[in-house]
């Protein structure tokens, strides 16, 4: 891998990576009222669209990173549905 | 614009645009203690990789999309810091 994917993968990994903590403070916490509905549902609509521009492009990275973000990003989004 | 790179177009206004709620929310309620503010270090870092990934690439979409979603990001970052 050269140095110029190694900042894609950093910057894939961090970006992904950093829905983890929202989702654990959501869960633990039950408390999302100062979480935007609008933000996730837009959110996951357009990272939805990067997974099908992923396809199209037949790249693997693009489609593996966003899958595991929109995972988080519903989860998020369940949370703020549940807890309000 | 072809068809895939409009579904790009349109993914990466989605994950971008997707902030304005939040940064608006956030700034009008002065509250923003259920968001992570590991989530949001974390995010900017990896936006920040990003942009260096697309000054390397010398790709002006990833560099314009991510320098916006950076700015919001920031802006959610500070609300944070402030109102804790």
């Amino acid at each position: 891998m050269d140095f110029i994917n190694f900042i894609g993968f950093l910057a894939a990994a961090g970006t992904t990576v950093a829905f983890i903590p929202q989702v654990i403070r959501s869960v633990k916490t039950k408390s999302t009222k100062d979480i935007s509905l609008v933000m996730y549902s837009l959110f996951c609509i357009g990272i939805s669209l990067w997974i099908i521009y992923g396809i199209f492009l037949n790249s693997q990275p693009i489609i593996l990173a966003n899958s595991i973000t929109l995972l988080l990003a519903i989860t998020v989004l369940i949370t703020k549905f549940r807890y309000g």
